[in-house]
């Protein structure tokens, strides 16, 4: 049984995480904490929890966490993630962490993007990017994993394949991602209001998306060679799913058979990539840890179509795909 | 007082058609058509016109139409229009046809696209087409007007003035749209159900899609060369609403400003083009016959977003837009 | 040519009162006002007024308002709005209340349910309830209208005529309502998020909603005694649209023609009130100034549905429909 | 390990059954029939279900279906299920049937209610109500199980209580129910379209819905005396959820404590029934197993509210549930 902690336990992913360890039937979840919402019981928070874990949120010290747990699900926003966890570590939790904050190698590309100075920047660089579809091993051994970002990992998925064959430039690459709400979290934005948000379909973030960084990163190392791209995300009037349309230069003429068949070559020993031959929907996926990919030969382009469920493994699946290959627990507990 | 008749009067397009002319004071609609619902009352069709208008479906030949009406909106599947067309211009009605068959100007490529022989072949490229922004004057004396597609009306919007004044190249544009379900009309598809389209997204008809060439069409008038673009539409769990993001090649290094002042030097006397600062959502434009666009530079593409409601602008505001310019009352008139 | 000022601008009613009064021939507007958001331009509140509306919102005072307006439509919440009525009376300005404040006739039953003391009590009781179908002559001559709640608007046009006539007796109604979020208006209160409202239903002030005393109120008056009811809101994930299921107990037996005949004679030359046969949609009311109303026989009771657009109906467009009778215009002028 | 067979595989209740299944650690799916689309895989019709079930879907006799399944899950229509369940069970399976088919004790009462003939009229009154929460012993030694309505079940979990305890009359019942669009199925109607459905709400089969008797049946045997009720369903614009306020006459006075503790005396026992103090919203239950309850004293009255999510609880979920303890494994299994 490993205990687990969760930390920032008000918002989205850190309910899914809940959702999918109550399933989990090697974990005990000891603790969840909160910076603002001090001594409200979980239910009171997530109403969907009543009945099914009866912990109160706790402002807890890096100590009482260490105490308590063996892992750690860290779920706060950016910034305030790196600031707590190098004294998680050093209590000898294994940390999962769900923000942006080890995602990127470099100090200097993550305060251009998100606007701060890392808390923790001798670290960048040496934690697993935690898409183990491409760095489980790096993962399995590792004390802190840096869970991958929502939009990215639909790109990635989409892109790896043709980039590691070399099937496609690493340049002049066009990512139009379509995201559900949730992806935005619980905050009190005007722009996240039901009636702003139902019916109405917009872009945001053209161009300066902190995802973009991400993507080009690890699709980088993918290739082998520096990938350039354009990421756009848009904002869908749904709740849960991530679409991303990517439109790529072959470098030769390719057949969408051959194209077809090095993804399904390429992901074919993952046990969540499915590679469709339809144009998949975002609801084949929805609260599952699968990502579903599929691609087509337009006039000189490729495109590919890619989608996730973007709480499930956009975030928390993902993470507990993570969890378990850290504690060597079969990759697909609690994620079927 | 002009006495209007509307072809197919059960669908989407034709219900805001009606909606938009009951506001309109120089209009009376003196017959709907049928070819399936025959002898229903409208209000049995579309309850929401209970006691707004007392009209019957009716299955009419063009001589009744003709005895009836001045003028014909024809909102009729493909095929099914140009078959009736010809008889009501015979008639001496003015036809404004919101479906696609006199949009193209070769039957060749419109039978290439829809697959089927155009009924009426010798009419196409005499047709105007029937976005005023574009072809005002070719509009005022046309006894048929083609009434635009939806989603080419976003792309055009975006891409016209830049491909006017030689600011992009016309090759290698990248036309990513998203539609609301509306779009797809009113019939009984399993994937138009709510239960299968409520909190999906997903692409579809990617590279095949028949507004591809009518983009192309268009665009490559307004730029006096070929234009060569991909389109990929989407389908987004709203009901109206239509957003295109595009993307294309700058002929030479253009600042924001230069693309934003182009854009609405271009619009500047249109009444229905609002060239917007901010990232626009298609709810701005809900149930009104606005286009709403904006550009962005991102790396080395001019980004383009530009959205309509599909149903109004995309559909039934210019077709009345276009009535206005046909019968001669201030163009705006039942569009506020 | 009326010249219009909107008080409290910023919100969802304000926006549907200017969206009306656009497409209002008689009418200019003339000045927006608002306590937060000065100097704002009103498309950067309301985007979709972009080139439609130019005006800013400003702080005004009731003097700076009585030279610029001849009537005042009032969309603050309530308190505020008594706050500030008397002084715009006192300028001259006919007034056209959308809150609650002058609604219910006694101080102490306002100070009950709204939990203040009412600001301006004396004229409690004095107010014309601004729901035409019952009380368009006192509205015709008033300088202050109190605009009808939502709500109330579905409830009373279904149980009026049934009360009037003695059909139902006064007592053991119950009227289970439903309304879309827009109703909530656009304050940032966590359960208006999309991902909180979204495919989600519940009640909500089961026993306490303030709408209660006003339907008793007006419905009182109707019967000509005392009306007791149980009300119960609800909250459906849509936007716009109310509608309320009403159970009441016949005070004989009635066949549902005599129920339906009871109806439609009562209403007759309403403009907009609609008896229907079928059991209506509130999509069939979304953004039109019509009431929807039918009845059924259960077992011993009679069942009443009536639906409205919460919005138009159930706020800016009572409120238009109110400003044509006090100005003399016809009564669905901008209504249709 | 149990072999399970569904019947009817292609709509909404089989695809829960299916996913609910997948999780269940002692079952193995072994076939999947149909009456229509026989031949297809299994994700052709549920593409949700790539690379998670590998088999095609069906035409198979009662014969064959008793040699490769233990226990069957049928979701057919009514009628069609009791035309097959009896050869079923002369095979020696067990049988779950989410249809209507065994839930009445009376082929008349059937007979009015549905429009047919029962096909199997001798079993009706020897098949246990699949409710666990009241008829839990009678299920256990079970070859048939008549699991129950959605509709039902809310409004059961609410009132069963109350009138076990003698608390509230046993007539005048009003039952106002909600229901998300799942519960409609798959079926190609117009007012299931995403179009029609999306942002309307509507009341539906007043007076005459086919689970006002069996409500009234079960409660009547739970009361001891005959129930009479009134039960409206209305359709809400979203997938899943049920959520029916009921409203009764309490036998004598009671505090709403009194009416609370007596929900929760009476279901303390329960896993999956949830007696709550705020108001619930079915997303509070969506995609799980519970049903959660409250009451409330108004005025004269108790209103309950009480919501689960009609595809699982109301279907799907409870099925399962039953299955575990026609199998004797924990009840929970596969449904947290």
């Amino acid at each position: 049984m490993t205990r687990v902690a969760i930390l920032g336990a008000t918002g989205y992913t850190a309910l899914e995480t809940i959702l999918l360890l109550l399933r989990h039937p090697h974990v005990k979840i000891t603790a969840l904490t909160t910076r603002s919402d001090e001594n409200l019981h979980v239910s009171q928070v997530h109403p969907q929890l009543t009945g099914r874990l009866d912990l109160h949120l706790e402002n807890l010290t890096p100590e009482q966490i260490g105490e308590r747990a063996d892992c750690v699900f860290c779920c706060l926003p950016h910034k305030a993630s790196a600031e707590r966890i190098p004294a998680l570590l050093a209590q000898g939790c294994r940390v999962i962490d769900l923000s942006a904050d080890y995602r990127l190698d470099s100090p200097e590309v993550f305060e251009k993007w998100y606007g701060v100075a890392h808390p923790d920047p001798e670290r960048l660089g040496k934690v697993p990017y935690g898409l183990p579809e491409l760095f489980r091993e790096q993962i399995r051994g590792a004390q802190l994993v840096a869970n991958p970002g929502c939009y990215p990992q639909t790109a990635i998925c989409a892109l790896a394949p043709l980039l590691a064959k070399k099937m496609i430039r690493p340049n002049g690459i066009i990512v139009d991602s379509k995201s559900g709400a949730s992806g935005a979290g619980k905050s009190l934005k005007p722009h996240l209001l039901y009636c702003e948000l139902n019916e109405g379909f917009s872009a945001y973030g053209v161009g300066v998306h902190r995802h973009q960084p991400e993507i080009e990163q690890v699709l980088g190392k993918v290739a082998g060679e520096p990938v350039d791209l354009i990421f756009t995300p848009h904002l869908v009037p749904m709740e849960r799913g991530i679409l991303s349309t990517a439109y790529s230069c072959p470098t030769r003429e390719f057949t969408q058979e051959e194209v077809m068949a090095a993804l399904r070559e390429y992901w074919a020993n993952e046990p969540f990539v499915r590679v469709v031959d339809h144009l998949p929907n975002t609801r084949e996926c929805r609260f599952t840890n699968y990502v579903n990919v599929t691609a087509r030969i337009v006039k000189d382009r490729i495109v590919t179509v890619s989608c996730i469920d973007n709480i499930t493994k956009g975030a928390s699946g993902s993470a507990v795909q993570n969890f378990n290959i850290l504690y060597g627990y079969p990759e697909d507990t609690a994620l079927i």
